[in-house]
């Protein structure tokens, strides 16, 4: 059996034929357009999913069902998608507008689930049966997953570890709240703390490698920059570092997953964050000298959403 | 079939004879007197579960498990629990050694955890398949449940969800940490903020019930004064409130549990409490409008420690 697996972004959906050890036999792509009626993007999605299927030379028959990741959450006992920001979703029955395309069980989750799942099914947590994935990007997203499966909690709105509170009465935080946790761990926190050290070191590299213009500003600089020795961009990168432990501490201490991955934007700053990140999280675990979560950096990268979609089918 | 639950603390042994169901027979208890070497502590356990199991009129070969609550935690691969700070504990091969007296399968689970099990069968959380407990005492202690099972973690040192970072570089922490969760949501933290409240406002009902000994101020001097409406017992209780509060949003955040049961010693405050908890939850969470988790009061109290361990051995 064959599983479609559907990652919904913001500007394009991307799909693929997956098989059961979670390989892409073929995947391809379509713009999101998300500001068109729901009715008109899901029918995108659909049209999507035959064009990969029949690329893929596999009959519709062979496929057994199709799992979707969106930046948002599904209630599954109905099919309807009740929030997802980013495509300005508002209660949007997606698996019967879906069904109505494709005669096929359709399975839809948060993205960061799905690519957290994907990590643990065919990725760098492939045969752990507990994990959580942490997307390092504009945001922070999680994935968790126990028992070898996705979870997402009781009410589906799990997972969201971007807004564990971190730091009570912190950085305001785009829910409302001040101090999430995203407010320290996701690229925007190097952006923000960069631009607020160069007021007082315009000296740093980060300047130069920013032409001048803090707008200009990206996570890849400042990492790029403390890899090179800046003193200023080391001090942006450790703090940043520092926070993302105490998250992971979090973590552990509640959840004690077997492995926490990190993927995302930030991620690709590869060994140099995973060996801060690790030295950083040693020294603060609650039971000391007792094995916790290995951390490692995610590896499928982009593919992770189209992969982990599709095999919600295989649960 | 019948089972025998031991809940360890660091001044008492208590244990029953439990049924199916997750009701007390007959329960007793022994001192613990944790300074003497583990074994002499391990021989009055094993007398006190043959007493009691003789005080039920249950022969042992109709007890079909032991089940033992510590304040630690235990490897039960091996059944050495590495830790157990209040009785001094330190790799003590515990199941063996209870076996040595008694020839029947043993649990163990951390106390908490045992707890919140408990109310998971046959309290307030009864029938629900996932739960977080939360033990509000001198530190604040988690039991999860998660598919109806007491969940501990991949090395078993899960649910610390008192050593939660709620507040990066905050009040410093018993366990070298700053900010843990417990620092803002346990009896210990209303003492402390009464204590320095005081000094600002010695008029204040608290320093009456204290007897003008701030020494002497505990967490339900404080909660009562704040019943009666005094303001600087309110403003204690109500950033305690507050505190409690955020927490819960990192628990619903990431855990998502279908309840959150507050147990422990502050939860006697009752419905002054939980009213003032609901109230405060609701406004952060996430996903706004959106089902999330009811917050209860424990109901089990002193009892839930031993129908807990008991029934580590239904599973």
């Amino acid at each position: 059996m064959k599983y479609i697996g559907v990652d919904v972004g913001g500007t394009s959906v991307k799909a693929g034929v997956v098989d059961e050890a979670g390989h892409i036999l073929v995947k391809g792509s379509t713009p999101t357009l998300a500001k068109r009626s729901y009715e008109w993007v899901i029918q995108d999605i659909a049209d999507l999913c035959l064009r990969v299927a029949r690329q893929a030379d596999v009959p519709m028959e062979e496929i057994e069902s199709i799992g979707v990741g969106v930046p948002g959450i599904c209630d599954m006992k109905t099919g309807i998608i009740p929030f997802c920001t980013n495509l300005g979703w508002h209660d949007v029955p997606f698996v019967s507008e879906l069904q109505k395309h494709i005669d096929k069980p359709v399975w839809v989750e948060n993205d960061a689930t799905v690519a957290g799942y994907a990590e643990s099914i065919a990725g760098v947590s492939a045969g752990t049966q507990s994990s959580v994935f942490i997307t390092l990007g504009t945001g922070v997203g999680g994935g968790i997953v126990i028992n070898g499966k996705p979870y997402s909690g009781a009410h589906g709105i799990g997972s969201e570890i971007g807004h564990m509170i971190l730091k009570m009465d912190g950085e305001p935080c785009t829910c409302g709240n001040y101090g999430c946790f995203e407010r320290y761990a996701s690229a925007t926190a190097i952006i923000r703390e960069a631009r607020r050290a160069l007021k007082s070191h315009p000296e740093s590299l980060i300047t130069e490698a920013c032409g001048g213009d803090p707008d200009s500003i990206n996570a890849k600089i400042v990492i790029d920059c403390a890899k090179a020795g800046d003193a200023t961009a080391m001090e942006v990168f450790s703090e940043y570092v520092r926070a993302l432990a105490l998250g992971i501490v979090t973590l552990i201490n509640a959840i004690d997953p077997e492995v926490i991955v990190l993927g995302g934007g930030v991620s690709v700053a590869g060994d140099f964050l995973l060996d801060a990140v690790r030295e950083a999280v040693k020294p603060h675990v609650f039971y000391k000298g007792l094995p916790y979560a290995d951390i490692r950096l995610a590896k499928l990268g982009a593919d992770a959403g189209i992969i982990g979609a599709a095999l919600l089918g295989r649960r």
